[in-house]
């Protein structure tokens, strides 16, 4: 734990957007700041592994701010236990329960709350999730921007998973679950700011049943998962990079992208790399089970347009490339700054 | 869970401080909307009783958003921390693991943020339980009001420990850990709007050790226990006379309950049973072990002022009352509005 002696490397004068959205900045407040004090630099993945006399448990928190509070696909209610159910399921546990903690202003219409209420207990069941608990604050009107929600997830870690960015090896393959970038671009188009028409949704969903179709067929194989939400896949996949040490390659060209989303990013010059997903996972796998693991994704409800994106080598160290298909590379950092904030 | 059919009792229009004050509405929030909703009308405790492969466990969850975010005695970090270990002290579960959740207001800076999370992680050091894991997430300016907490304990349930309100029997005594209202008439005075001179200090701590000690002395005959934070004693005591049908009967005089927080109450018409605690728990306990269990208690460290405070009848039911040192009897009812919001 941290006492008055512990280091603090964050050197920054005060927290800006940058520092939630899930980026460079984020990064540098979580290790220069939040992980020596609170958890004594701790690996830090998307749940923590606890295991209680032999019984392996996951445990993931996730506050979900975004705005607008209803988008096309979804709303901040099954966003709260998606989110929540998607950073188990990609830690390779089952989602068994959830606690909610209801943070509200007054002056919040009723039809408001219950609304986003009936949206967690229907994406609970949707999930096989439990809910367990919950506690309720309410602050002045203003503070709060109408609701936000934290939900903590506890589940039970599948056996034969071992999942770590240590265990990544060259030559091993990336594997995304579906077309990326439609819920950030679903939030920015629902508020209004771009004269777009589209009938893009956004993405939200459990991924769990996919994650648990790959880990029964493939499971020893399946080195590392995650959810790319916010900073998207590039900042997902660049801290990959850093924590392997190895590189990954992308092709372009194999990256699933809706054509509502790549003129999006088009018009505001913003990578669809960066963009959030509340619905997709990657998967690096080893090379020999990846046309396997595809095919198993393939199979699943909503898994056609899963594809393998690219691959592990061991140079440069710790980056991200992508082959364009014209035969250049460019490097792909982690998010910088923050093009979208708010959005989960 | 939840589906259109489910009916929602709570019927007023939109949500109001009171609402989250811990009391009457706060009841009418969760009973008529939340918990019909989410919980599927499940026992509503201070943390959810959970079995994995016969491992015995208890979640919690908790949002603080006390203003001002430091007081004399504590500040908002060591409450987050408190509030869910005694969540899980009073279910009678040896606190283990923390997840935080950190909501931030764009601006806030970084030696207030600092602050915070060195005073989380001391008090979970001091508390014997590990922080493992978190989510940070930050918001225009002013959406905030500089930081709100989420923190999520899970504990190992004590064995031979069954707490609940329905083992509560007429007869048994309640005990009070020490002094009471020290807490909310500390943030009270902390808001500068009293012209009041005092040195208390809030009595925020973990009551884990004084619990644990209890329980090993006299586990079996511990009927029920609660940490009375908001809405204070006498709202816990209504949910325990609710929730078991029988009534418990205060002697107004062996209350304990400092000088100042006394004055402070009767210059503003408050009742110290309505006033919050953190760091105080009421316990039900067989008669023939009261005595025990009073003495336990004042051999533990901070324990010196526990009382017996009253007894548990049949009648009337579902009711609080208190006998006054000049013979008369009252009736104290649960928190009703919300004269000291955002008191944790």
């Amino acid at each position: 734990m941290g006492d008055a002696t512990t280091r603090v490397r964050f050197k920054e004068p005060q927290i800006e957007m940058a520092h939630g959205a899930g980026g460079k900045a984020s990064r540098r407040l979580v290790e220069g700041l939040l992980a020596p004090l609170l958890l004594r630099g701790g690996e830090l993945g998307d749940a923590a592994l606890l295991d209680f006399d032999g019984c392996a448990l996951a445990i993931t928190t996730d506050a979900f701010v975004v705005t607008p509070i209803t988008f096309p696909g979804g709303c901040i209610g099954d966003l709260a236990i998606h989110g929540t159910v998607n950073d188990l399921a990609v830690s390779g546990a089952r989602p068994e329960a959830i606690v909610v903690s209801l943070l509200l202003e007054a002056g919040l219409p009723t039809t408001v709350l219950e609304a986003q209420v009936r949206a967690m207990a229907d994406a609970a069941a949707r999930a096989g999730v439990r809910v367990v608990g919950g506690d309720t604050k309410v602050v002045e009107h203003g503070k709060v921007d109408q609701l936000y929600i934290t939900t903590t997830g506890i589940g039970r870690r599948l056996p034969g998973v071992t999942l770590s960015a240590r265990s990544v090896r060259p030559g091993d393959r990336v594997i995304v679950s579906g077309p990326i970038g439609d819920h950030g671009i679903t939030i920015l188009l629902a508020r209004g700011g771009l004269d777009l028409e589209s009938d893009l949704c956004s993405d939200t969903r459990s991924v769990f049943p996919m994650v648990e179709t790959l880990l029964q067929a493939v499971g020893p194989d399946i080195r590392w998962m995650r959810d790319p939400t916010r900073g998207g896949v590039a900042t997902a996949l660049n801290e990959l990079a850093i924590d392997s040490g190895l590189s990954v390659h992308l092709q372009e060209d194999a990256i699933p992208l809706r054509a509502a989303v790549r003129g999006a990013c088009e018009i505001l010059g913003l990578d669809p790399l960066h963009i959030a997903n509340e619905g997709q996972f990657l998967v690096v796998v080893d090379a020999s089970r990846a046309e396997e693991a595809l095919s198993v994704l393939h199979g699943t409800s909503r898994g056609a347009e899963a594809a393998i994106i690219g691959e592990i080598r061991d140079a440069p160290a710790a980056c991200v490339l992508v082959a364009t298909p014209y035969g250049g590379t460019r490097i792909v950092d982690m998010l910088v700054g923050d093009p979208l904030p708010r959005i989960c």
